[in-house]
């Protein structure tokens, strides 16, 4: 059998090979951190390449994404399907599963897509708490695992660590067990060039258990996993090690970081590793070592199987590790809406769609960064969800935009909950990567976003979004709503549920009067885009609006048609969806015919950059092209020149020029 | 003469009384950070309110800046010009400079804008960094002054500030003294609901000097900033205080954070603090009190004053206090780069100009978020800037883009220094707010962004940018400058250079071939766009295009008018810029016929969103509107259709359907 380093030497190889082969690519930590993966995936990881979506396998996140070579060797090594030898040949390849850092949607057996670095370990938080949770819903029986995680310096450096340590620390997440890969290196060289920090002391300080190690030597790895397991605290296992161990000349220093370590020193690291065989090939003493390892978890997932069939909730459990989401509770709030229309802000509208929400689908976890009284994400009926009582679906996030929005990813990628959270529109800039993160990992969130323009009044510029609606609808993937009353903030929460991805709800700080007072036989917020008023005169306009300045665009429509103009007015909760609607559908709203026979006229209280797209070259775009001020709401309207007085005299001395022109 | 106490309560009445006319804001900071506020402002800063731009006094910043009438009422009575008593009574109203949010460009005595938590920590980080560097320039005479913070539980909660706390610490910017607001209640309760820290063990682990002491007691407040003082490391002063304090009934708890008092409350609270006069009345002894102690400083800048006149160096520290810099670099290098034009990366040819640009300007201070190597940010000629040289002029920010962007504003604000620094473009996401904040301020800030599209390659969709050039575009006043050769990027460095707030450089990883290589009159890329190559057929065609997409649109042309169709490239590389031209150059660059007659299309390795503006509706949007891939750039490039054959067809079809249309 061979030794726990000959192991760890396979990766070592596979790592070289690949990163060779692809001339660019990351064999250093692989290299430095082959012991410690080796102990966790031979000793300690519960996991099974049968079944690489068994729901009660372990966790295991390289937030240190660059070292993706140790995942696909892992993968490989243990006997997952995928990737095969060719597909570690073929790394960095176009087409190739194996890409530059981990792919969720590549393979299965990486748990998240990581890189940008901090993220996969504050992810990870949010995979340890969808855990805990399920486990106080479901029990031992059915969800008992961990979440395991490699970091590098670059995790623990980045802020958004401090902000997912600090929430794994407040939540006692005993099951979160972090590997720090301590091997003093970063790209531009020693890391004393820029940190002095204590980091063990930090970790004490927010709440820790935190053991020290040689993460070169797989047995005392082994041990410190052990005595990690079993704190009742999340862990951090120092690991010292050596970039790029084995690379006799290159070892230990930035240059084996980032590049390929050349022919050269890739033959003296055989040498050095006592690694005879050719590239890409695995000795067979070493793929049996790794595929009795990766046999292990045969069994446990057996005896699982086994108690799921016993259990009474099996049938409910699956149900919701698949993630659908009853849409009951949508019909009755709409009825209810339409009988009684309330004059409230969408943040109030949104909270009264929660309560039907989190009524009907136990899964949603909601919570805010801080906001909850002015997000209005906590409903009457969920209870927090702390270290003392992890059954309860509200977290108090703390004053952390990015760390909240990165643990709803890896909540929502563990699966079997629905997580959605608060804080205000401007800072979905600091949130703003995870957001981007989530979408490129179809991770099935809900940002809820209030205080979504100049509305919000007197907390001023630097609260109040400009660039935001727009700089968020370019992030592929992501739908933005911007509800403009209380129907529509039902039927774009029920959208949001619904889709394959994030979604982000912008919602007003002030309140807006009622503009779906009729029952609608769909979803028209869904459709993206509709038309909400139709011309009454003959027409001569087109207002587009979102949110808040629906009523505007309503009021303007209605002091172009007392002279006689005729304006239909088009609510446009989410462009998005209406940019993927039939071309048909799309005609019908926004008749291709240039703005001299119908004027097209966006109104949004933002950035009026790219409502070309709606309106064209010769449209009217009213909005906001500077930093906003501090001000009463109806005064910054005013000022801004977002009235329906101001717009339609705007909207008139357009058309005029038109007729001289 | 008035005690302490009594002082500080002038800034308690004054907060309640202005939150309560204004129907809005937050008493509950001013409240219970008064008495060590008026420790700081009485016996420790050092300022002039005759001369509140003085640059050798003392920085406070208020990164708590929701308490914003703090300073408001600190700057009125200590005898600033403003705010008046007026202005604090129309606070938060539209026209005040006493916005919701302290704002430097409303009122001399804000040495930054805050509010988005962390932030003012992190740019005091800056103004400690660039005072150390001045030091070291010119000496104890001339520079020679501290930075105060006052910081909140939401500003140690932040991500940023870990980057913050551990560049200090590094740095050991023992100048910066942070005072926390420890009053143990956020906007959703007791800290306790999200944080189990232990804040001074962590300011400890990370280099700090930290101190305890009764934040409500100003003496005991003072010792505590004596101790700080004294110590060579940046300190932490643990203010335990009771938010709120002097309002009987509400005072510790979250109620007194963001909402008025109420007059029961506030009639409560005057009469709890021994306060009778009516609403906005300083009483005399008050008043007199403050006035004094405002006129403390005018002594040690009268001998600050007379340094000066006696320093050889004066008039080059005035010089370079005022911010401008010389541009005599940049004929030189454009005259070689067109001599020898190379084919070169732009990030390589950024630090071709940085070359030019640190020989000429001795005020730049570069760095990097460990990315040296691949951002190209230091130049041969200029070192370390660290604890053991403040007098370098390159910072290796460690793994902290939010930290760094944060700085950088803080250094830009403080004066006399240039600062650039780098990242991925990608990672624009972290330190996305920062770059917003610096906008606002005009903070003259050159953001080095390498690596800009699915041209960085094998490091896949993670890594590569899409939606990002099109999402920094929308932010107000920011500059988003991406060339395409080395002409163009020395071209854009001078038009960064001379801008009035931030700017950034949009940077290839791959080589680009050389597309401007004869002379120019002017600087042809601070127009923002201009016509690169005429169209030699009949002009039928457009081609808009931007840095690395450049010479694939010039190949386009090539094919095109191969089969007799004139083609126009226009190069873009700052929208921005060309979006403030004169309609005349406008006009003469994209001449505003309708597709029909020439058909625009814009080429970006990017969104496709907004890309209307330039070329209308029925225009041709050559872009990437999903999420890149990982594998070598050519290959990526074919993949994504961004080859001249691709482009080429699709243009010659868009052509045809018109005709047949």
């Amino acid at each position: 059998m061979a030794t726990q380093r000959r192991l760890a030497n396979a990766i070592r190889a596979l790592a070289m090979d690949a990163v060779e082969a692809a001339n660019s690519g990351h064999p250093g930590m692989p290299m430095g951190m082959a012991d410690a993966a080796t102990a966790l995936f031979t000793r300690h990881l519960k996991y099974d390449p049968a079944d690489p979506k068994w729901p009660d396998r372990d966790r295991f996140i390289l937030s240190a994404g660059h070292g993706s070579m140790l995942i696909y060797a892992l993968l490989h090594l243990t006997g997952y399907a995928k990737p095969t030898i060719d597909d570690i040949r073929n790394f960095r390849q176009l087409g190739s599963p194996c890409a530059g850092h981990p792919e969720n949607f590549e393979l299965p057996g990486i748990e998240c897509t990581t890189g940008p670095l901090g993220q996969g370990l504050a992810m990870a938080v949010g995979f340890a708490v969808a855990e805990r949770h399920l486990n106080a819903v479901y029990g031992d029986d059915l969800v008992d695992h961990r979440t395991f995680v490699i970091a590098g310096d670059g995790d623990l450096m980045e802020g958004v660590n401090h902000e997912a340590a600090g929430l794994a620390g407040h939540l006692k997440l005993g099951r979160l067990i972090v590997m720090w890969d301590d091997n003093k290196i970063t790209i531009d060289g020693p890391t004393d060039l820029s940190r002095n920090e204590d980091v063990v002391a930090r970790f004490d300080a927010m709440g820790w258990h935190t053991v020290e190690c040689d993460g070169m030597d797989s047995g005392k790895v082994s041990k410190a996993i052990d005595e990690a397991t079993a704190d009742t605290r999340p862990s951090l296992i120092r690991c010292k090690t050596i970039i790029g161990y084995g690379a006799p000349n290159k070892q230990g220093t930035a240059a084996t970081h980032g590049s390929p370590l050349g022919p050269d020193e890739v033959a003296a690291a055989r040498k050095e590793l006592g690694w005879t065989d050719p590239p890409f090939v695995i000795p067979e003493d070493v793929a049996k070592g790794w595929r009795d390892v990766g046999a292990r978890g045969n069994k446990a997932r057996a005896e699982w199987q086994r108690r799921l069939e016993a259990s009474g909730k099996k049938d409910e459990f699956l149900a919701r590790m698949t993630g659908k989401l009853s849409d009951k509770w949508l019909q009755p709030l709409l009825d209810k809406l339409i009988a009684d229309p309330p004059k409230v802000a969408t943040r109030k509208a949104s909270e009264m769609a929660l309560e039907c929400i989190n009524a009907a689908i136990p899964a949603t976890i909601g919570g805010s960064a801080d906001l909850t009284p002015s997000n209005n994400t906590k409903t009457k009926d969920i209870g927090p969800l702390d270290a003392s009582n992890y059954g309860g679906r509200y977290i108090h996030y703390g004053i952390r935009e990015f760390g909240m929005a990165a643990a709803m990813n890896g909540m929502a990628l563990h699966g079997g909950v629905q997580p959605y959270g608060g804080t205000f529109l401007v800072f979905s800039d600091y949130s703003r990567n995870a957001i981007r993160l989530g979408s490129l990992q179809h991770a099935k969130v809900v940002h809820v976003m209030t205080h979504d323009s100049i509305g919000l009044g007197e907390d001023g510029p630097t609260h109040q979004p400009i660039e935001h609606l727009q700089s968020l609808r370019t992030i592929p993937g992501l739908r933005v709503y911007r509800p403009a009353d209380a129907v529509e903030t039902a039927e774009c929460w029920a959208a949001a549920l619904a889709n394959d991805g994030p979604s982000l709800l912008a919602l007003s700080r002030q309140n807006l009067r009622p503009v779906r007072t009729k029952a609608a036989k769909e979803n028209l917020s869904a459709r993206g885009a509709y038309r909400l008023k139709v011309a009454e005169a003959p027409r001569k306009v087109i207002l587009i609006a979102t949110g808040s300045e629906i009523e505007i665009a309503l009021d303007t429509a209605v002091a172009l048609e007392a002279r006689g103009i005729g304006a239909d007015v088009v609510s446009m909760p989410c462009t998005e969806a209406f940019d993927q609607q039939d071309a048909a559908y799309r005609e019908s709203i926004l008749p291709d015919v240039s703005n001299r026979e119908i004027l097209r006229v966006s109104i949004e209280a933002g950035t009026t950059f790219g409502w070309e797209r709606y309106v064209g070259l010769h449209g009217l775009k009213i909005g906001i092209d500077r930093f906003g001020a501090s001000g009463p709401a109806p005064a910054l309207y005013d000022h801004f020149g977002l009235t329906a007085a101001k717009i339609t005299e705007r909207v008139i001395a357009q058309l005029e020029q038109r007729e001289i022109a």
